[in-house]
């Protein structure tokens, strides 16, 4: 027997077979992480197979959950899913060669990704603990880096000593390249990390977070290394910044559309005049990837449920000059905004 | 005007014009890298579309080089290759969702990843030293590591050094995910690094390597952690993969095919009965990504000629009890082949 979610995603999909040869989708199907490995699902039976590196600890791992593990390779699920004609498989995740090699064996495919997305939109309880360690880890590691920070360190060597934080906590490694943005830099809001040096009074941005168990986490933190009392009109931004993340954590409720969630933080900076300087979406849904849905922008109609994983992170950037982005990993409970981030402090730290 | 090598690819594809989106070949063919963006290559212009994240580094960096840079997303490029209705797309890259996208757009697409692989083959002495300088900082960060080893610290903890070392000297991070196995581990030729903690005696392997500019290196060092005078078969295992692996650079030369060069080795360790635990392919190329072309195995006919860069990893693996793995990133230069790594020791090395 398969679980419930795998034979809703079978049905959802149309398919004769689901045929998957993405990483990400095989370990979110089976529970079970190999670099390669084909995932073969159909209405009643869900069949990994793996080569022997990792056969052993899949069918130790797999024992009693109603997947079955196989020995091989290409050939081996090509031949499981000879009897099925029609093949799903993800559109964005295959590639053209992956889509001829299936169509000469015989087969047409199907988009199998809608219906994967939609069951991904909600996390279990095992899910949401994997990305509560996630975000442990983070704020662990950043806590444990605050007092390290000294004048004349590189952005990339504190991104450096962040990262090794998260692995010897435990983290597989990091969800995306960290960002530290000293002074000015904080303004661009993908910044790439640099070799800028840390000044008395300069405004620190950290985007940041790390994977466990393939999950992810994802955090933003913004304040100043000393006050240099020159940095006034940064504080009143990180201020503004705040009192909309928070206020997005209050008032955002599942029912509410992504766009309207994104509203919430939009509408509170038009009031100050900063929503032209809030450049990007409010959030992003955070999973297996570092983005995927909810979507909560100004285009997004998805109405966000419980069990929703997505970020909390507004942010304005006055171009060269000072950027405040705060973001929590957070989601839907009973009907309201939980945060997986409760113990760095948001405020604008003096260090 | 384009450079030649622009122009040879775009001439062997047999398209229009190329479209591109994946990021490493959008960096091979314009020398920039963004996130995201598209390059557009015809037989007279390359044009680089990136939006205003990467803009204006890209004019600067690209001034001169021949290379237009556009500003805008997708819909840019689409415009811009509206007048090429064949265009030559990577299938191995490019995802049935992407390519979907073109064919709504009245393009049909060939496959330009055979005329991108064949020019990626060569190394032009920029890419070399961008390699070189990826192998200097392994080599460096591993050095700086060794007399940090102590009892009881566990695989992960060794490799989150070793990575925090590399990105201290310079490194954008990792090219693959760092193996490090003590004891009996090291007989799992791809060994995912664990809590395992290392005592008085253990053998260690580390496979590990990072990027510099986009350009990976990869090294294996395989040694012991003290001399508990149990490890004599170690030691003799050790001594004849060390042969086998200087018998590849002594021996292979430009001409040899991959089936050649991995010969070299595979027959090396025949005569000591040891073939059948040499359960991997000698080499594999090394540019952009970890592995790429050419392939040395029993199964390669790519002829090896110089500019060419590899991996000489000859490896055996006694199961649940231990493997020795050496490796030098290389390349051949004048019909020989030149290691990049100079600064390590290959020998079974007694700390």
């Amino acid at each position: 027997m398969i679980a419930e979610k795998l034979r809703k995603i079978f049905l959802d999909t149309g398919a004769d077979a689901l045929f998957i040869e993405t990483d990400y989708l095989r370990r979110y199907l089976t529970g079970f992480y190999a670099t390669d490995g084909y995932a073969i699902l159909t209405e009643d039976a869900c069949r990994l197979v793996c080569d022997l590196r990792y056969f052993e600890a899949a069918e130790k791992r797999l024992r009693g959950s109603g997947i079955e593990v196989v020995e091989g390779g290409y050939e081996k699920a090509l031949a499981l899913a000879e009897p099925y004609p029609v093949l799903g498989v993800p559109f964005t995740e295959t590639s053209v060669s992956a889509l001829r090699r299936l169509e000469q064996a015989g087969h047409t495919a199907v988009d199998a990704m809608p219906a994967l997305r939609s069951a991904m939109l909600y996390k279990t309880e095992e899910e949401l603990s994997r990305i509560q360690t996630a975000c442990n880890i983070a704020e662990d590691a950043l806590i444990s880096v605050l007092p390290e920070l000294k004048e004349g360190m590189k952005e990339r060597e504190l991104a450096a000593i962040l990262e090794y934080r998260m692995r010897s906590l435990g983290a597989s490694g990091t969800s995306f390249d960290t960002i530290v943005a000293f002074g000015e830099n904080g303004s661009v809001p993908h910044y790439e990390t640099g070799s800028r040096t840390l000044k008395f009074g300069d405004p620190i941005l950290i985007d940041y977070g790390c994977k466990y168990e393939g999950y992810c986490s994802d955090c933003t933190r913004t304040f100043l290394f000393g006050d240099d009392k020159k940095h006034g009109e940064f504080k009143a931004l990180h201020a503004r910044v705040l009192e909309a993340h928070e206020l997005v954590k209050e008032t955002v409720k599942a029912g509410m559309t992504g766009r309207e969630a994104d509203a919430v933080a939009r509408s509170y900076l038009q009031k100050y005049g900063l929503a032209q300087y809030f450049t990007h979406s409010l959030g992003h849904g955070i999973g297996l990837l570092i983005h995927e849905f909810p979507t909560l922008s100004p285009r997004s109609d998805t109405v966000l449920e419980n069990g929703m994983v997505f970020s909390d992170e507004p942010g304005v950037y006055l171009a060269g000059k000072a950027g405040v982005r705060i973001e929590d990993s957070v989601y839907l409970k009973d009907g309201n905004i939980v945060s997986f981030m409760t113990k760095t402090s948001r405020d604008c730290l003096i260090l």
